[in-house]
């Protein structure tokens, strides 16, 4: 058993000058947990980003196999943390420990797919342009480029997934993957996780000779240590999986620095799902099962979570809302997160049922917990949500409206009028979604990731997936927080020119060592060059 | 012969309500040309985004081929333009005409390098991963990702690149590659150079079947029209090459709209060259003669202007500086390209002489046209550096100023000291080099492309290279603005989950009907899928 200190863990050491105001509480029970949390001072704060800016001239020269093994170190490591950390996260997130196992595998095979790019070794875009001395009018130099880390990260953590976007999550592993320090800033929703997994990662970090530095938890208000951090000169970047408030709160301090820096915040969406005549005729029962099901997962605490569906009112589309309030009453509800979840989902029910033309379909079930959050199923009309587009921003939790539109052109317009989302969805049947190719199109310009005739909670982590969408989904549009594509939110290309081969990254000498795919002259190639 | 009209052209149709204020200027003399031009009203700026938002919904269902016959049409309409073109760009911009023929040539190429590289097709790093129903714990979705425009995006003309970095210039190229229609904001250094270059645009959009609104130019004040476009909310991107205080008024900007949008400026820098003992040993003159060749370059207007050159005291160093000084009191000024600049070049001067400890070494020669600047070359030590950290801020122009160093510590802590750089240049023998590894190591943080033995200026367009920076040489140092990777600038990644396979894009379709190179389950192959 690893004993909670509640220190801030700067690189290979501990310190604790804050006051231990800082309290883990039992999600489940509203009580408090014994364990006690000190809150990073000003001095703690810089000494974090001054070692990360120290341990970035060392990361930063590791090869690709010693990060590799360092990251599947910090796997193996969380492995043994055992039924400690499932206990006590459980404890702090209310959520099922059979959760918690699941999301323990995703964030080790998340690191454990970032070393096994590493090892690879061709994510870094190596490009060669080779000499030619005798073109006219002018000769061809020997142009080589690659990517390298940007420097040292901050790294938020997220309440709702303690484990996989928290301390040893995506950002932290795409961020130690691109050769970039991490100094993440934990969750105050899980401080007693966030330290066994800051533990885990540090040991690894010593085993695997990595500098001290290279990772460091801090503790704190995320307006106060949050905002210190990402002002911090040595921070390169910041990842973000939070509210608009915060994450738009960090990117306008990123961009007023000095030196302005990039932040990826991930700050939610509403994910609509667009069901089409053919497929609410075809499988009124599946189809609503499968939605009330989504909305409904994790007490609907999921970044994907569906929060509005819109279909077609005809003859069959009675039918499909018997199905869903029968399957939305089955479902249940639960604790929530935090009291600031629950207190800002019950604030975003109200703001529904005031407004008149908002009906209520179907309710959960109630639940006894503490923060139990109440399933609910809402109904409106196109007419409304023109008149209140706020009704298409997301309230965090197990609640969707559906939205019955008259016309196709109704849903096209309602389409257009959506601003950037993380997923939108399409249910149709193969007749359906040719005649809805224009549905399509609107649709992805709106959003990081189309699903036809699925329900976008379920993220696959794997290389194709885009997890991020056009502003306001998250801040920069241009990235994903999920998959193999993550890790370019941390580098940037530098080319060399005319450099000797000596002196040349291992990608980039002459015989490819590596023997990783490389483009030369425009050619994608494995070969040496002779 | 082409009529100069001075007009807005917006897509397909010409617009003149402004004042017709604007006139063209004979940079050798001062005096004004013929020409004059109507500066775009807050009517007409706005006409222009709303075209170009409705020109993306068809410009970016364009295939690869036929963006790239588009491409390649306007690089045969800028050749057609023939004489008239190297006649007006010249008396505009002062620069001979022979540079002005070998930049039509670069503009052409960069055009044809984007259509070559829309032809072959795999550029936009299409993945793909296969489901796979049976996993367990969760069925694996069929997801497939690639790059889409971001949309219409506005486009700024350099003054000192009149083809190369302006209307049909790199920027417009990528933004056209990437799918997307360009708005862009002429120089008034060269107002009929961009109207002769814009009409050869629109007529190979025509020729080629592309929407009304892919491409329109306007006229008029970088800070109201300029402002207005980057604010307009069809606007999703923003290019542009031009001075610290352009740039980063724009990026403000654009951080601030309600839904933020990105800024790629590029906005110059000192380029600084470090000179080692053994380099200044080998082949005083030769370096001598290449440095004042590369600082005095087109009357020294590039971003990559070597402006500061520190180097090692000892017995070889005024061996060295007299051949330095004889080389450069071999070069010629010549007129700057505007008044603004020719201004800004004497301020900065000015700003050198007036500090005691700076030494002028050599003078070039003065010329006689209007704004003829006069070469300058600089000489003081790490001390005074250290005591005028603005002394590494560029001066655009033909001038440099030699920092000299008493030991390699002095030399390392002025590199740890610079700021982002768009290039370092190192000269070193072998020997040298290998004794400065930790040099290479600081510099490869600071810049975006590093130069053995050469110097900055002449920026190979190619695969290769990365033209770009650490802040404040750009505002987003994650980018290039050459070469073929600038396109992602303007694209971002979109995927696709369990997508019927007649509505992916031919790109993602299992039988890769264009045979490009593709990612599919973390392999990389031009393989189908069966």
């Amino acid at each position: 058993m690893i004993q909670i200190e509640g220190k801030q863990l700067i690189g290979f050491t501990d310190h604790a000058e804050g006051a231990k105001t800082l309290r883990s509480t039992n999600a489940s029970t509203g009580d408090k947990l014994q364990y006690t949390f000190s809150k990073a001072t000003r001095d703690e704060v810089a000494l974090a980003c001054e070692k990360a800016g120290t341990a970035f001239q060392t990361y930063r020269k590791k090869t690709g196999i010693e990060k590799a093994y360092f990251l599947e170190t910090i796997a193996m490591e969380i492995e043994e943390l055992g039924e400690q950390l499932i206990d006590i996260c459980s404890q702090e997130t209310a959520l099922p420990k059979t959760r918690i196992e699941s999301e323990r595998n995703r964030t080790k095979n998340q690191l454990l797919m970032f070393a096994s790019m590493l090892r690879e070794g061709s994510w870094l875009d190596a490009r060669i342009e080779t000499a030619d001395p005798l073109r006219k009018p002018l000769p061809k130099p020997d142009m080589r480029y690659l990517h390298v880390g940007l420097g040292p990260v901050v790294v938020f953590g997220a309440s709702n997934f303690p484990l996989a976007f928290s301390v040893a999550g995506g950002d932290t592993a795409s961020a130690l993957a691109a050769g970039c320090p991490v100094v993440f800033k934990a969750h105050s929703a899980h401080p007693a996780t966030s330290e066994l997994v800051a533990k885990a990662i540090l040991s690894a970090a010593k085993q695997t000779q990595m500098p001290d530095g290279v990772f460091s938890l801090l503790h704190g208000d995320g307006n106060v240590v949050g905002m210190q951090l990402v002002k911090h000169s040595q921070i390169k970047a910041v990842g973000l999986t939070g509210s608009f408030a915060a994450g738009k709160a960090l990117f306008d301090a990123a961009a007023q620095r000095e030196h302005p820096i990039p932040v990826y915040a991930e700050m939610g969406s509403t994910n609509p799902v667009f069901v089409l005549p053919g497929a609410l005729r075809k499988n009124p029962e599946e189809l609503a099962k499968g939605f009330a099901a989504s909305v409904t997962l994790g007490v609907g605490q999921f970044c994907t979570n569906p929060g509005m569906m819109l279909y077609r009112k005809d003859t069959s589309s009675e039918i499909f809302l018997q199905n869903l309030k029968a399957a939305f009453e089955n479902t249940s509800g639960g604790a929530m997160l935090t009291d600031g979840i629950f207190n800002a989902y019950t604030t975003g029910i109200a703001r529904h049922q005031a407004i008149d033309q908002i009906d209520v379909l179907a309710q959960g079930k109630r639940t006894g917990e503490n923060n139990s959050a109440h399933p609910m199923l809402f109904k409106t009309t196109s007419h409304v949500l023109s008149d209140h587009p706020d009704l298409a921003e997301e309230i965090f939790g197990p609640t969707s409206i559906l939205v019955e539109m008259q016309t196709k052109d109704e849903m096209l317009s309602a389409a257009r009028n959506l601003s950037g989302h993380l997923t939108a969805t399409i249910h149709g049947t193969e007749e359906d979604l040719l005649a809805h190719e224009d549905l399509l199109d609107i649709l992805t310009q709106k959003v990081g990731r189309i699903i036809i005739n699925g329900f976008p909670t379920g993220v696959e982590v794997c290389s194709a997936m885009v997890h991020g969408g056009p502003f306001p989904a998250t801040t920069d549009g241009r990235s994903t927080s999920v998959g193999t594509a993550s890790i370019f939110r941390f580098t940037r290309a530098v080319s060399f020119q005319n450099m000797p081969q000596q002196m040349l990254p291992a990608e980039l000498k002459d015989e490819n060592p590596l023997a990783i795919w490389r483009l030369i002259n425009g050619v994608r190639t494995k070969e040496a060059i002779k």
